[in-house]
């Protein structure tokens, strides 16, 4: 129990580094009967990928996922499904040079004050490729999720370093490598290759949703769902923080604004991001994170070697220039997987129809 | 398991609501061998009581502590210690008239959704007064992490509503009862009484950081330091935003400038907020969270009640106008809460040298 | 998380020691909406007390069970139960003579090796006292069991010290103070007396049952019922073997014969014990238990003190010359436990319908 | 979490079935800096492996592990240590006949019942082979025991069938198929060929021992070291029945007997196993278990088909005619992962130098 496992009745077990043989997940709870084939796990893995764009890492790998157990005859069995992704493309002969030195702003140092050594091929264990495998997880969450109460998840950009990306539609955001809402992502074209130029990297934000939640979703006291959540998006690389609906706009709110009216039709307003007291109101969930900067640039930084030597550390190698730019499905998969398990609490301890109290009565 | 234990190696289980008898806390897994009495615990429950000042809820209560189990002889045994704090001041005919309705941006509807009833009574189990037990927690597990390593939690108010609070020194905090880091809180005073005569409330903007942190608590993947914090902070009662170090501000940071240089004497800044891949720097660790308007309030608002029918909530009974206002000794004492359960976890792994690469050469 | 938490989704965190203020239990998961009082719990508690035979601890505590959360207007509200049980007998005096030494058989060694220090008291928290939580919590998950599933737990002596104890019927067991199943036990009454006047102790083995359990309780790998169930049995104070179904004598069957026959009207035997491949079948859970003989007697033994000095303990003050004789509500207790969680763990994974695959289709 | 991980600090997650592409697991939290290859774990797995001798299962795999991750030049990195085993040999055409019928003592009945469907291809995830990625994960644990604290995990056949081996001698063990610590195995030979002659199965009996287990190992009151062997043992495919030292032998025991004297030398006998309280003493951990008979065997057996219908089942194929034969590595894997489990535990709760007081004054 050294926290590689995501989750408490719909477990995911993570491991892997970015230049061993193969990275994967033990996915352990997943209800059985349930439809599943590599074909429902691939697409997403296709829009967390490396090397689709000139904006991102050049690192081209299939991320190909093989299921190895926990589904027979094309149904989940309810056993542990575990997914491997074999890598491909491991260049460690990049990363020999900055082995004994720390990166500022990256795990090299903790990871070796920590355990007394640390695999420093392509950033071994701390590398944003072993969120390949959660993007994978959240798939097989997404497709339950979808079929059991039709939730839908979906994220995109809403700030790219210093540029605020206006929301101008879902249907924009996979027509664009950014995950922007918009149509003319030119301006964000301009911003990165003077970016790439330059040799430094910047930070981004997201937004992440998810509509068709049911209500009752998250524990009263710590595992409340937007403790979760933030929990889960704090865990991904690079997040520096996250809000839950008005998030810290609601400090210069009056409570007679944030708290959202309520009419016999509904919610009208969602200020409280689909989470009151903890638990899901059935409104859209609403999540936003801030992304910092890439670590690894290349652009001499002052740093020290494993002998506190002084050194200027750049960083060759391929790496993003803003690894917010795939972060969008990785966004979406956490909160898929945060999702499944509270629905599977929710149903342990108050049977089917639990989150919903209208349908028991 | 529906939520109510933190941590898992030094784990508090938290019990009780608002107007039952009592409310109280079991912790799991104190280190044996350490002084303790309630006379450690007690001054952190004033810090948060209530009736303290007039711009907090009249409702006043000693919040006195009881250790009931794990002491001997005035030191900790190892086993469960279970802190007990009786409810003494429950009015709870304040509350009949709501039973049925359902406060706008309260956690009323929820519960009721989920669960199918819930007790009303002050709030019932989502009441803030349940934060006492873990400021109690925090309060040993602040002693223990003194003792071991120096650490020192401290915590502030950094703005009230649209004022922004000028850090002029940590001296000031205990000065006034808004936890202001600054001398003179006669606009703080204003802004309170004219909220108050409006019968709204507002939000407030907190930090709370640890100095003397060792390095390597938390875990590389999920269970990352940061990941932790933003799970213990958005966990507190009205939390809608969470940053750890420069937070939001990172998205418009260069990596060049976002990255804290590192020099043979330490780090050259602190945009990390003490956590670099998930495992502490020894930096102090520095943590802002948003905390909502409260939702009980004197203005009427438009609801439902449990038939969904319309109906205008107006909530009279004691109530804070700015719960923010009590929070900051909540935030440290969750953060302590984080700390203590990854210092255990770093001697499971690592044993008592670890998080220092130096000291095991 | 020093093991003080019993269960996953209907957990119980105990508390307490034998001559503290008091002991109890936190009850997290419990199902809303369950009538709920004192008085369900209180009959158990009777059944486990002591002082009420002659051949059991005088000590004498009434063992009163106050609610003190998670109950609203006579109904489990979802959150956590938190039960209290005063302790009002403790007559501590009695230990002090010990409180230096090691009694052979006991965990007075183990404790003061593993913490540098223990609670002497009362045997601390290595008291059988600390199983009057259990049979509380226990009290309340048979109660939901019975009204889910029609489940009932029962137990009874099956061998005191030497003398096997033929089974001559349930309706025995209220009747006489060893739980015994059958209608005359003046032998075994005989057997105590003398062993009280030999100072000495012995010990017992228990046979505990479910009957109207459900199909598909179980975890395939580790968390087997089987397997939880031994975890539970082992862990009551005193006991040194359990076995499921046939147990031990399997060794000696053939598969012909061990393997039981599946008729359409259901199974033609049971050396099973209601689980196969960890999962219960849906016949009778089978359980049976060694608890062995005290080791606070009155006999002389040699040991040492906390200096390695040889002494010879003997052990005044009020004990049980058998804790088997009180120990059949406790083993009952666990595997209710052991029951209701598993059952929760089934509906989270496989829904309401779950452990029923005739009703899905 | 359907009970697929075991362990908390020191977690095994296992994945896979019988005839899928492969099994393994992952071992979340294993120190850092151990030297750790492939070949510490192969020879382990040789022991446990089938095809080695004509009285278990002709099914012929060379079972040979990859580390996957967690390992770099060498030695563990303190992040997840993936295992894979890939299956080489199966013959599913064997199981088809059987896929919708039931083997009376199987799970094939429970899974169904369960999950609605399962993986009927060689027992699928009940298969015994499951336990192969666990005698991994032991041979792990097993060489940081040893390293630790001087650990030896030793185990031997005491009974097969109606056969009680004695004692001879720990040297015998490996030179027979039977893990019998006797010299001269042809009686337990004539007993295994008539066996497979007539078509039928049996049980047996197994002990396992760990020599140079520190003091201290294992918590008071739930998560007690016997407590969690019992857990483990249980756990293990076919096993019936649990002791720990005495164990049904100290029913009929007075405890001037079982108590075990301490003189200032250590214990002068050990009817505790090793443990008193739920803790280690430092003595030798000594535990029996029973294990039942195969239930796939050539006899014919009446059963019913998923639909109820009344079928005689006979189970042609490669089976094991007693599986206890390969037993005695998986208890000692067992057993082993439940001591690094508490080694790790008692670690975090007091420290490097907790369970040796002595040392601690």
């Amino acid at each position: 129990m050294s926290g590689n496992t995501f989750g408490t009745l719909f477990a995911v077990t993570n491991f892997g580094e970015s230049h061993g043989p193969a990275i994967g997940c033990v996915i352990d709870g997943c209800p059985p009967g349930m439809a599943l084939s590599e074909a429902d796990i691939q697409p997403d893995l296709e829009r967390r990928r490396p090397g689709t764009s000139r904006y991102v890492t050049q690192r081209n790998e299939p991320d190909t996922v093989q299921i190895l157990s926990g589904v027979y005859e094309g149904r989940t069995t309810g056993t542990p499904i575990a997914l491997l992704i074999a890598n491909t493309n491991q260049r460690s002969k990049d990363y020999g040079a900055i082995a004994q030195q720390f990166r500022p702003g990256h795990a090299d140092y903790t990871y070796w004050k920590k355990y007394g050594l640390r695999d420093p091929r392509g950033g071994g264990r701390s590398s944003a490729r072993l969120t390949a495998p959660m993007v994978a997880a959240g798939a097989v969450a997404k497709k339950w999720l979808a079929q059991q109460y039709g939730t839908r998840l979906r994220g995109c950009m809403t700030q790219l370093g210093e540029i605020e990306i206006p929301f101008e539609g879902w249907e924009h955001v996979p027509n664009n490598p950014f995950f922007a809402p918009m149509a003319d992502v030119s301006p964000l074209q301009t911003y990165m290759e003077a970016l790439r130029k330059s040799g430094d990297s910047c930070g981004a934000r997201l937004r992440v949703t998810a509509t068709g939640v049911p209500v009752g979703l998250g524990e009263p006291l710590f595992d409340k769902l937007d403790a979760d959540i933030a929990y889960a998006m704090m865990g991904i690389n690079a997040v520096k923080g996250v809000e839950i609906g008005a998030g810290f706009a609601c400090v210069a709110q009056r409570g007679s604004t944030h708290g959202d009216a309520i009419t016999p039709a509904g919610f009208a307003s969602n200020n409280a991001g689909g989470v009151l007291g903890g638990i899901s109101t059935g409104q859209d969930i609403e999540v936003s994170l801030a992304i910092k900067p890439t670590s690894s640039i290349l652009i001499a930084r002052p740093s020290v070697d494993v002998d506190n030597r002084p050194v200027q550390v750049i960083t060759a190698g391929r790496h993003d220039p803003c690894v917010g730019l795939r972060a969008t499905p990785i966004a979406e998969a956490m909160l898929a997987l945060v999702l499944i398990d509270h629905a599977l609490r929710l149903r342990a301890q108050c049977g089917d129809r639990g989150g919903d109290n209208t349908a028991r009565a």
